[in-house]
């Protein structure tokens, strides 16, 4: 699929840091953004930015926080195309604490957040826009959201400054018909914006649901490497590349950097597909309690935890 | 997607054993046979039916074979709904070694061919439909044949006995879109008979791909648990059964086969996403370098395999 307008993000330091606290060594990140930049990936997601005064320095590595200096350290003089992000979360940050654009190596500021939180997600995505940056929202857990719900924050969108929204599948729980249908609602509903998709892969849908996307006309799309993230994980961007066919993509440094950094650190922590994710996934249900399930000293029994999770989606 | 028409077929054993020569012990083949049958699955597929002329009991497994005292050890005398099948391939049996129907377990042959086998295939198959068998054909490498020859064997099925033909993605080099294509020329060149669909994990598109072909028509499916099969392996069937919403069907018995009997089995054989047999599944090339690659004592670089593969593939 080659269509110039399509911008490839790895988030795998953002969304994987969900997996360690962020504390990937800066030979890591370092390794990571020069495979990304060879690559000709359009943005890396540095990490989360967000107030220490929300988040402790003890419990989180530096991409919680997302500081320039620790940025700098990490992708060095060596010029790149290539634009760096970060991602807020509502209440996570205090407007004071984003530097403006002029003073910072991040292109990009992606705020996240739940459809009741449409209106202070537009407020500081405009406030960054001020600042200088480009900005997207994702509206996360929308498999969760009523219709009525959906059609009012994209009204609020419509009328905002907000240049990009992403379809996010949260939970791993759209096929490829929830897909077609959300972004040709979304594009629908926002004529000269454009519309993202964001993937989790607790049903192995996340690469099919990115295809599934583009082809229904997003031209933001995320991904990371070994597909790393929360749980079951994300899009593998080593897919993704390999499936785009634009000539600007490389996708041998992302073989390499799976081969060097991902399997060794796969061995550490783990990621990737498990049947207690894909049961919260197909019940359209938050992770949780998948991965309270794996993280447990013994774990139990598939069977056992189908039951619960399916015994608590019907009383809900 | 409650569609009843929709069969399920597992072939845990007969892809799987591709992995071990079908040295599978009884216990386990028994424990996956009870799971698929409480699960409602419609087919068991117990392996390859083989002439022993063409291949020696002393390096396979008697799934290899298919003798229906092997079968009859491992099924015992609980009564089941579920049909057992077996695939012959061409060249590989002979015609008095297909026992009649009325004096073998199995209720269905499955006929696999590449193309310029068709003729070869439709005889066979006609050969066990006379038996008393059902019967279908798996016309594999698809995504290598050209439309010319695609358009002649459908022509050639059209005018046989044939109930059913399977489009196959025996590369996993198939996207949604070749898929949707693939089935609907199937459908339309084959009124009354019914088209399957049988899918390659390379891409982790196999479960997505399944979809796609059952939006599209296809009515007979396969998996195998935690999608066991060579390389990268096949559609897994915890995927499929939870996503099918027929009421037969129950993936708790799917869950904890996997528990039980696959997540022990993964820790002594090898099956499932590696970055090389993404890249022969993106290049439409046969799986056996990647294979060969990830047997090799002291693995190579990825990038140096996708260089060679790519060149290679230039060069055909």
């Amino acid at each position: 699929m080659y269509r110039p307008e399509i911008k490839v993000l790895d988030c795998t330091i953002r969304d994987g840091g969900l997996m360690n606290n962020w504390y990937f060594s800066d030979e890591f990140v370092t390794a990571v953004y020069r495979a990304l930049s060879a690559a000709g990936v359009d943005y890396m997601e540095m990490g989360y930015m967000s107030s220490e005064s929300a988040f402790s320095r003890d419990e989180n590595g530096p991409w919680k926080f997302c500081r320039d200096e620790d940025i700098r350290r990490v992708v060095g003089d060596e010029p790149s195309e290539m634009k760096l992000s970060a991602m807020v979360d509502i209440g996570r940050i205090e407007y004071e604490n984003i530097p403006p654009k002029s003073e910072s190596l991040l292109s990009m500021i992606r705020v996240a957040c739940y459809i009741h939180q449409m209106d202070a997600a537009i407020a500081i995505a405009e406030h960054c826009i001020d600042k200088g940056y480009e900005t997207t929202i994702q509206l996360m857990a929308v498999s969760k959201a009523m219709e009525r719900d959906i059609d009012e924050a994209l009204d609020d969108v419509s009328k905002s400054r907000l240049p990009v929204l992403y379809v996010v599948d949260s939970f791993g729980a759209m096929y490829c018909e929830q897909v077609e249908r959300l972004a040709k609602k979304y594009i629908a509903a926002l004529p000269g914006k454009t519309i993202g998709f964001h993937g989790h892969n607790n049903q192995q849908l996340a690469f099919a649901n990115t295809i599934e996307a583009i082809i229904h006309g997003c031209n933001y799309v995320d991904g990371t490497m070994y597909g790393i993230g929360r749980g079951t994980g994300n899009c593998p961007l080593e897919l993704l590349i390999s499936f785009l066919k634009n000539p600007k993509f490389d996708p041998r440094p992302i073989y390499n950097a799976v081969q060097k950094q991902m399997i060794p650190l796969r061995e550490k922590i783990e990621w990737g597909f498990h049947v207690p994710y894909l049961i919260t996934g197909m019940l359209n249900e938050h992770p949780r309690s998948a991965m309270k399930f794996m993280d447990a000293s013994v774990r139990g029994e598939f069977v056992d935890f189908y039951n619960q999770m399916a015994d608590a989606t019907t009383l809900e």
